[in-house]
């Protein structure tokens, strides 16, 4: 009997959704409006029309279908199935969606913070394949993340776990969005690499960058990837530091949860090897040379598709552990 | 029937072993010499000497011990059962403790890194007792630590996961022993307080501690803390730094890990309320406010039982999971 699997990446903007089997293969897959502005209801029917349009354009059969996996923003709680209160999706708040998702489709359905269905993701099907141990750090607008040890995700007591981008790397250092001085995401992030870029144009120092700042044009990663290729001092000194403190955090995720791999994911992952040999320079330069536990530094292949193959990847292991 | 476990904690001078039922209540214990200068067969000889005087004191059945739990310094292997290479025990390499002992005794044995087994006694029947998410830091004259997550403890795939004193809270700060610039251990053990202290006064601060300095003796961490609390403003400031990044750790832990409870353990915990009052405010400085995910932060319970307790949890683990 085949065994296929939905999975749904629920966004502020767009749902992603999909149908994969066992091995991961994608069977279908496309993407609807998240419609978050016409409330919780409709939020909760586009997911079950698109769980159903999965299995259809698939061309699945139903009843083979073994659970639904969705993976929403925090917070949330997986334990309790339940959407508490996304900053990206406003009016979502403390509605039960796991178990409405699985009344209206008759399909077990497993609920998942989105950085961790992404993790999974990876994890089941992507640069992770193979491995038990593995963390992820997800590079865009901010920073987030994923952690699985011994082939399990860990979620922690509040369900709070693998915030990465809140690891402090610079203690009493820059302010970040959640209130702490010197989170990773302060240094790390899009968002913070453009606000420091900005604020040293602002101190009088001189940057090819000026010309956007001026223009009234939005910063952007790439334009901070792009001057430091160019030779642009500030630029170089931005990203640098964002690669410097990714490496701190590896050192220190590597001696708390001494993972094989560690996996970048994201947005900032475009800038390529000018990223990946960063991190790893640092990160060599800064661990112990007492054991020889390094973990692996790599990027994450499964793009965009990770949310909604690991969200459908955590009903697969739902499914295989009775933790729905 | 009833059901009892040999917890055997395996230190450079001597071996700590008692009986414990199955809920952690002590039946026997005391401690006799390592003798590790004698070479590796008589340690082994000693802690199965070790395990059948703890049963014979404890009057208790031998066909009633269902394990023995051992806690052996890093580096070493639960899942091969290996006894690597420790500082503290030289000549012990590459031992196969874990079947030596099963062998001798004639009892199922497991092999669990000492600062594991001593977490995983707190976890048991300490300042744990009742929780699945624990986080504790061991503070001596370095900074060890464990994680158990989910009940479960965290191992990582090199085996070296819970290396919480290896965690970067200052990069390119002071350089531990490990040898990377910024340890957690660089500033919050007792020997990098001592040492840390007597730089400022080599430096020519004024500070009572130069007494001690002067006389040739060694400085301690009781030393700092009581000239702390007589108003010393250098044994001030190291105390404080000690008490700050163990918080920024707590911080990083909190977003990692996401436990229920923080515990604070080792020789360093005699400094009682001094240590704790201030940790909890440096944390509550640190952390977030975003989210209501606070970890409690207190102290260890068993003192110096927790290894030998803890070791024998591990085996009444290992009998419930199947993983010896």
């Amino acid at each position: 009997m085949a065994a296929y699997f939905v999975g749904v990446d629920l966004g502020g903007t767009n749902i992603k959704a999909g149908l994969v089997d066992e091995q991961a293969n994608v069977k279908s897959k496309f993407s609807v409006p998240t419609e978050v502005e016409q409330g919780p209801d409709r939020v909760v029917r586009n997911i079950t029309a698109a769980a159903e349009r999965a299995i259809a354009e698939a061309g699945a059969n139903h009843k083979d279908v073994v659970g639904i996996g969705i993976g929403s923003p925090g917070p949330m709680s997986h334990r309790q199935g339940l959407v508490i209160n996304p900053g990206n999706l406003p009016g979502m708040k403390n509605v039960p969606l796991r178990d409405q998702v699985a009344k209206a489709t008759g399909i077990r359905t497993t609920l998942e913070n989105d950085a961790n269905a992404a993790a999974w993701g990876e994890f089941w099907a992507g640069a992770g394949k193979g491995v038990q141990d593995l963390v992820m750090f997800t590079l865009g607008t901010g920073v987030g993340g994923g952690v699985i040890s011994e082939g399990k995700l860990l979620r922690g007591y509040f369900e709070n776990g693998g915030e990465l981008g809140h690891i402090l790397v610079d203690p009493g250092g820059r302010r970040c969005s959640c209130g702490q001085p010197g989170c990773l995401e302060a240094y790390s992030s899009a968002y913070f690499m453009a606000r420091r870029a900005e604020e040293f144009i602002a101190e009088g120092r001189p940057s090819s960058l000026k010309a956007h700042v001026g223009l009234g044009e939005m910063l952007m990663a790439e334009h901070i990837v792009d001057a430091s290729k160019a030779g642009d001092a500030l630029a170089q000194q931005v990203w640098d530091e964002a690669c410097y403190y990714l490496a701190v955090a590896c050192v220190t995720m590597q001696h708390v949860v001494n993972p094989q791999r560690v996996v970048m994911a994201g947005g900032m992952i475009a800038a390529g090897d000018y990223l990946l040999d960063r991190i790893r320079r640092h990160f060599e330069e800064l661990t112990w040379k007492l054991l020889d536990d390094y973990p692996k530094i790599l990027f994450a292949t499964l793009g965009n598709d990770a949310g909604f193959i690991g969200a459908a990847g955590c009903a697969w292991q739902a499914d295989r552990t009775g933790d729905w």
